[in-house]
């Protein structure tokens, strides 16, 4: 599937949203501004404001309001990355050195914290309340995901409830923020504010299993970044769950986290892993977020956005990085 | 000078603010609640809050959106610390256990944010886009002060100028934040806003320098914190760059910072600081900037919480922790 094709009904606005990013950029101090070209160089698929921007397509599409809106859960994103590059020690992302690497903690931490006082200063400027409170709502869901993740970190015992619980915080409840604020931002209809909102969050929960997927099954040059990474750093995610479900007894990922973290135990659990049958398993339960993704679209009338949005519910799946 | 005095004229209110951040305690995850727990068990002076709602007094006072606004501008302040501890490794605050100390670095980065998160959340209640757009220029404004002081680490070229510059960042902003969305969320006309923006602003620059004489000459069991720990941590403040001016050509702080950063240089500086006539130097300095906050309220009408305010550009100078 060609991702260019997904965002055709929003072409015009897209460049205006980078724009928008490209501006924060442009700052006085050499220091910060030669981080923020660093950093904001690295563009990745930009697939949460094209799915703002989409959203408010299917409505009385505001580019003025959404552009900002899309921007600001972007820049969101990417302070999310930073803080987390930091905390796992991450080398590169998208490619690049990550800011830890190439500068230093300290520096990471700070530079973050700078990025998400910049994503709310952009969605400031849609001067819409219910945006900017859902925006400040939405990063505590976000932190609050992390956390757990975070003190979740290496217990074999986590359950497939509690990982949904997870992603569901860490993911769902950002991109259910670039859609449901794109509908409302677009004078949509409560009932179908609510229905985008579940779009954007079951999609979001898809869209993370299957990067959870791609990180053992995935290609290092196209990912950017090692193969078995999350497990590394003591992230259980699906199909690590699937493999100790059905060796619940004994497995290499669970000798991986009760006999000190061996590096040939990570290699046998990402072997194990890439056993097609549980891949296939694995992504069957990414394709039922997917199609309740997609079902949710069912009463939000006909247009080529709405189709944009339906084929990318698809393409969470079949992406390859 | 009786701190509590201070705030007579908002005593029923100050309460109330103190309730609005003990409930961001109130969460369903055990160890988020207990880290909330922790960190707002260590109640400060509530400086910021007591400003935010003396600035709204001496106007229409509206508790409603005011109570919100001096919640949030203190939430904000407390990420900014746990944050701040986490990269200086400080092991107390405010007289209890640092975050990255009583739990990791780790959680200290993912905690703060949430606290980021909860303070943006706070300031969305007073439902005000002017205050919720302030509110997030003043956070990159203070990231950006924070970041300045981190490249500046141990430079001994630093100059006064440099110097004022990174805290009127670092704390100018946030008290005039506090000033200033206190008036304006109380009806002020608009060239007291300005004006209660002025105060803030310069009592947030003589509050920093007396904190930074503090770290010096105060003391440890008051402070809750070892003195001297500044310039450990490579940041050069006031009573240092002084020194630096007095003796150009050598002195222990140019030893300290050019000479591998010896324990006994930190000693050796740390009593020249303390020469009562360099103290009573950067006490000059600091009430010179105490004045122009108190000048600022000129046209402010008298009213018994201006006279706080005018209190306050006092106690700034006086207090001992």
């Amino acid at each position: 599937m060609d991702y260019a094709k997904l965002y055709t009904p929003i072409a015009e606005e897209l460049p205006l949203v980078d724009q928008a990013i490209q501006e924060v950029g442009r700052v006085e101090f050499p220091w910060l501004s030669s981080l923020l070209r660093h950093v904001l160089s690295a563009r990745g698929k930009r697939l949460r404001p094209v799915m703002t921007l989409l959203a408010g397509r299917c409505f009385a599409y505001d580019p003025e309001r959404l552009v900002p809106m899309a921007a600001s859960v972007e820049l969101l994103h990417t302070a999310t990355l930073v803080h987390d590059d930091t905390l796992d020690g991450a080398a590169r992302r998208r490619g690049i050195p990550t800011v830890n690497q190439a500068w230093s903690s300290d520096v990471a931490v700070l530079f973050g914290d700078y990025l998400f006082a910049a994503s709310g200063e952009m969605v400031s400027r849609t001067r819409n309340v219910r945006a900017m409170r859902l925006f400040a709502q939405t990063l505590m869901e976000v932190c609050n995901g992390e956390m757990a993740q975070h003190f979740a970190a290496y217990q074999p015992e986590l359950t497939r409830e509690e990982y949904f619980r997870r992603i569901s915080k860490k993911t769902g409840a950002l991109f259910a923020l670039a859609t449901e604020s794109g509908a409302f931002l677009s004078a949509a209809p409560e009932p179908l504010v609510h229905q985008m909102k579940t779009y954007g969050h079951q999609l979001g929960i898809a869209f993370q299993i299957a990067d959870d997927i791609l990180d053992f099954a995935g290609d290092e040059t196209t990912l950017g970044k090692p193969v078995g990474g999350d497990l590394a750093q003591g992230t259980l995610t699906l199909p690590v769950i699937l493999l100790m479900e059905r060796y619940p007894r004994s497995s290499p990922a669970r000798d991986y986290l009760e006999h000190g973290r061996q590096p040939e135990d990570l290699e046998r659990t990402i072997r194990a892993v890439c056993d097609p049958d549980l891949l296939a398993e694995a992504y069957r339960v990414a394709a039922g977020f997917s199609h309740e993704a997609a079902a949710a679209l069912d009463p939000v009338p006909d247009s080529a956005a709405r189709r944009c949005l339906l084929a990318l519910a698809e393409y969470a799946l079949s992406r390859r990085s």
